[in-house]
């Protein structure tokens, strides 16, 4: 019986980076470190895979779940890099290129499409959105991301979506002006971890569950929650990210999204519809082998 | 040489129904009248398409762009149905059904779908979203409605979208509560043709070119671009709608939506991302035409 094939998997955070190898969550595995600049950060990930290489075979394909923004249409004359950030050394950086040069594999075939994107997509292999066609990931952390697939598809026309720099409905009286330096008041200004820690000048894990933060937190994921449904009538929508490692968090997002609906949309409850990742933190890594394995299987087809 | 296959359309308004019979834009022929109570107006539509099959030969399909909320999902045991309305005596009317009792042709291939969906599906084969896969058609009348394209397919898991019941930012200081019985101060409560005649009090066309109206109007419109942007990243956002007839609105959408978006995301220049519809008020029926079409070629294949 032959081996099944292998494939690479990068989550490339703007901290860190987690390498995997494997099939699936089963047998993947990984490794994790902190992401320093382009060259270094590229080469010890490249050396993490020719390890593997020796020890259990080359892989077929490499996926990579990026943080953005990134250039991820394979028709741009810049696909494959980082654009604008304000990350130093990493605007311009050829991620796709650095990563073949550095496995000295100039003919690896390389899905690269945004952390979000990927998370998503292992959610729908092997998670809670299994089989689902229509969904949204949203990840709550120092920042506000998301995936979003419909009909089947990772959605994107002309970039990956921003779901965290969308604008939202601000609760009345809330003083805060919020932090994104572009937009101030948008989600993530309103409702990331860093917005969180700045509104209330502490870190937010610390909090108290009873604070009046989670109610406002609630209400504004919420509200971004209710504009995902009114664009996208998803048949779920994940919430992840460190924000949401909060457990009161997530019965008080469901309950402000029931009320803010108004019975005006006829969904399912929102128990069903308002989840948790099931792969947890493991979603972008394991999402970029799934990409790398749809990768292979159409370069086969 | 045979004749080219005809199609049936209709654009199921709320107050007024357009049927056409045709290939396209070139050679559709039209009728409209009021809409009525279902059994009347669905015969009054049967009637047309009758005398138009004695004229110039049966029709091979049928598409349908009904107002909301509708069952469009095939898989729904209410397919083809009206779902709940304030309109009297449409409440769960069986618009497919009674359509296809009414021709007495119980297996015409008939397309059902929301008079947006239709809108958008016509800009894409004949007006100015032609060839692409990645837009969003916005109508602000007396209510807001969009459909929404991703991917080369219309957009909606369990439903339809709802695009005018999203929660955006009020303008700072706008004292208006906003007028949808459902939300108060959603979208549609807040920038619809019928927020305008309350708000304002008077018939909104009445309203000079440099009224203040238009500035907020433009404000809530923009917002609801940029939410749509960060979630999907469209190639064009296609504004029609009464609302949109005021020629000095749809530039000044376009500089709330630059100042809004603030040089975050790295878009196309504002007059070309967000355009006036090619179809104008044909766009529903003649994206009825389309659908119906579509659903042909699907059938033969």
């Amino acid at each position: 019986m032959s081996r099944p094939a292998l494939f690479g998997g990068i989550e490339a955070g703007g901290t860190k980076y987690v390498c995997a190898v494997g099939t699936g969550p089963g047998d993947c595995e990984e490794v994790r470190f902190p992401t320093r600049d382009p060259d270094s950060t590229l080469r010890e990930a490249a050396d993490f895979f020719r390890a593997k290489a020796g020890e259990r075979g080359p892989i077929e394909a490499l996926g990579i779940g990026t943080f953005g923004p990134a250039a991820i249409d394979p028709r741009s004359p810049e696909y494959g890099r980082i654009k604008a950030t304000p990350k130093p050394g990493w605007e311009g950086a050829d991620v796709v290129g650095g990563m073949r040069g550095a496995l000295g594999a100039a003919d690896l075939p390389v899905a690269f499409d945004t952390d979000v994107n990927a998370a998503a997509w292992g959610e729908r292999r092997w998670g809670v959105a299994r089989g689902l066609d229509d969904f949204v990931y949203l990840t709550v952390g120092t920042g506000i991301g998301g995936g979003v697939v419909a009909g089947g598809r990772l959605v994107g026309g002309t970039g990956h979506p921003e779901v965290g720099h969308r604008r939202i409905a601000r609760v009345e009286g809330d003083p805060f002006a919020g932090c994104c330096p572009f937009h101030g008041d948008c989600l993530e200004g309103l409702a990331s971890g860093e917005s969180l820690r700045r509104r209330w000048r502490c870190d937010p894990r610390t909090l108290p569950a009873e604070h009046e933060a989670w109610g406002i937190e609630a209400r504004y994921i919420a509200d971004a929650l209710i504009n995902l449904v009114c664009t996208l009538v998803p048949e779920k929508l994940i919430l992840g990210g460190g924000v949401m490692d909060q457990p009161q968090l997530l019965p008080l997002v469901r309950k402000r999204f029931h009320e803010r609906n108004a019975h005006y949309l006829d969904l399912r409850p929102a128990e069903e519809l308002i989840v948790a990742p099931e792969l947890g933190a493991r979603a972008g890594v394991l999402g970029a082998i799934a990409l790398a394995s749809d990768l292979s299987r159409r370069a086969r087809s």
